[in-house]
């Protein structure tokens, strides 16, 4: 595919936040932007210039919609793999491709594909019945969580368990669908990568953010993450071989926990923009929007200088009900368009700059 | 009005690059964005949420869009004085309000009004016919600038003149529209001054940017402009004076005349964000745009820290059919989404940072 021109239309999958701050970003570069979302009200449709209500797993519509677009990508990982491959096989260009839905919408696949980059995971144990629980779990040291395969997000569909503990309860509040169960790992920090690959395979990676977690979502980025230039440089190395196993177009998101010690272990890989990414348009020469539009439209990435020490807050359910005014006066204000704050969504987020870059 | 909450409607009255670009930073801080705007593939309705097609003289389609809206703002200074009227007599609020438009549609109205405002300008002379020419001419020192009284813009509507030209062919070649006569202003540079002000009457301004004009379009803004702190503050000042005779509410510009010995002229005002503003979003705490919108929804003002020098270059014409990624590497890209690259049609600007902010 050549580099697109402005006024091409790039289509997203996907019609959440992080469409809807990709659609900004596309928008700023020239591009129409088409939405294919279920959802009538999505954030990402009210800033496109189109917007297709259709089912992902509707093979035509979905189809029809990419044949209007120049290219097409997606914005959250749970996108059918099959629904991607259909509109690869007639043709159409899909920039990260079917590849990395495969290798991060399950959760054991997405460990073995890691692995197999040489990238370190937990332990982990496929889990399909109550009674596969007790020997992993003995095996970890007597605790672990107990995941969902597939669809677990922003600390659903995971539960921590011990030894003693009721495992048909378990696994039953997890709907019994099938599970992993990984050992607890006792990180210091978490930190992520966010890195972007362009067609020509250039990389690049941003400072990396360290990541603080309430029940399992996102609160707090923070840039710098404190750690040595070796292990961040470790942390890039493996999210390079990552994205090149990938053969990955566009901006990716790999997250660690870091031992005392320092060493990584991987914990999951997002094949899109991501929430610890939020700050890089505040406080870098290229935000990862920009960056994945850049890659996915076939132009060079541009540079991931940062000016800034940053922290990005989350704004979860009711704290968006706080008078934005009131909002904006403490950050730089990003509201996603959410009409309705359910307990822990993402409804927005605050950047804060701390100057200067340290 | 109280201030707008998260999901509120800005409606803004026009759909060029001005509208598109208020609408990223309305859409980032949670607002839908409805555009009414007669063209069909106007920039701003491809980032927006609505776009309601209309003539902006069509009271009653305007009346019936804005009452849609929370609130309503425009992104040019032509619309029709009396259309607005008609909106605030509905009891729509709209800011910055009728007065401003009316004080900048014609160029004797405009030139009077700062004058009020203690505002120095060029000498000027109302020119009904050729034979209104000679005698301010004479008066200029032999030379002048011919304007028409509306609707010029980029250089349009103007032609320089001196004693023994043929006036009646000058005054035909400005359609026989009533005109001004402009004297000369032996300018050292220009500058302009972004200001904002908010509801509340608190006002903010932005480093002063010099500009540098070729064939009357903005080719180049550049800052610091290199004035001293003293010149730069009695320019703020009289945008202050001005802002507060408008009882504004939203960001304006006013661009001066800097002639050797640091005084100032003002050359015109513009009711609206402003193309000399352009570098604001990627050099400083708050772009003019999200200003624009924290303004108009009632909200207070955000900080203008200048964190860059920098530099900012519109794309005229041609110039945006170089391939974009080619531009993209050279600053920070933005382009309008406009189809047709005619001769001097502003398309898109590159911003580079300069670091540091000096």
């Amino acid at each position: 595919m050549n580099p697109l021109e402005a006024g091409a239309t790039i289509g997203i999958l996907g019609g959440g936040q992080l469409g809807r701050m990709l659609a900004g970003s596309g928008a700023r570069l020239g591009f129409d932007i088409s939405i294919l979302c279920p959802e009538d009200r999505c954030p990402a449709a009210r800033t496109a210039a189109h917007h297709i209500r259709a089912a992902y797993e509707d093979d035509a519509a979905v189809l029809a919609w990419a044949r209007a677009c120049d290219v097409v990508t997606y914005e959250f990982e749970n996108v059918p793999v099959s629904t991607v491959q259909t509109l690869i096989d007639q043709g159409i260009t899909v920039r990260p491709g079917a590849k990395p839905l495969q290798a991060s919408q399950d959760r054991v696949a997405e460990k073995s594909f890691l692995r197999a980059c040489d990238i370190a995971t937990a332990d982990f144990a496929e889990v399909n019945g109550p009674s596969d629980i007790a020997e992993p779990l003995d095996r970890f040291g007597g605790n672990g969580i107990l995941k969902t395969r597939r669809d677990g997000y922003d600390g659903k569909g995971q539960v921590r368990l011990e030894s003693g503990d009721d495992f048909d309860a378990a696994h039953k509040a997890l709907g019994n669908h099938p599970c992993v169960l990984e050992a607890l790992v006792p990180f210091e920090r978490e930190v992520s990568v966010i890195a972007a690959r362009d067609a020509a395979g250039d990389m690049v990676c941003y400072d990396l953010p360290r990541n603080q977690h309430v029940n399992g979502i996102l609160r707090r980025s923070v840039v710098p993450c404190g750690l040595s230039d070796a292990v961040m440089s470790q942390a890039c190395d493996a999210a390079q071989r990552l994205a090149e196993a990938l053969d990955y177009v566009g901006v990716l998101a790999l997250e660690f926990f870091v031992l005392e010690d320092g060493s990584l272990i991987a914990n999951e890989f997002a094949p899109r923009v991501h929430n610890s990414g939020h700050w890089t348009p505040e406080a870098c020469a290229t935000g990862q929007f920009e960056q994945h539009i850049r890659a996915v439209a076939g132009w060079p990435l541009g540079p991931v200088t940062r000016f800034h020490d940053a922290e990005m807050l989350n704004l979860l359910g009711d704290e968006a009900l706080v008078p934005p005014e009131t909002l904006a006066a403490d950050g730089i204000l990003t509201l996603y368009g959410k009409h309705d704050a359910k307990t822990g969504r993402k409804m927005g987020h605050l950047v804060r700059r701390l100057d200067p870059a340290s």
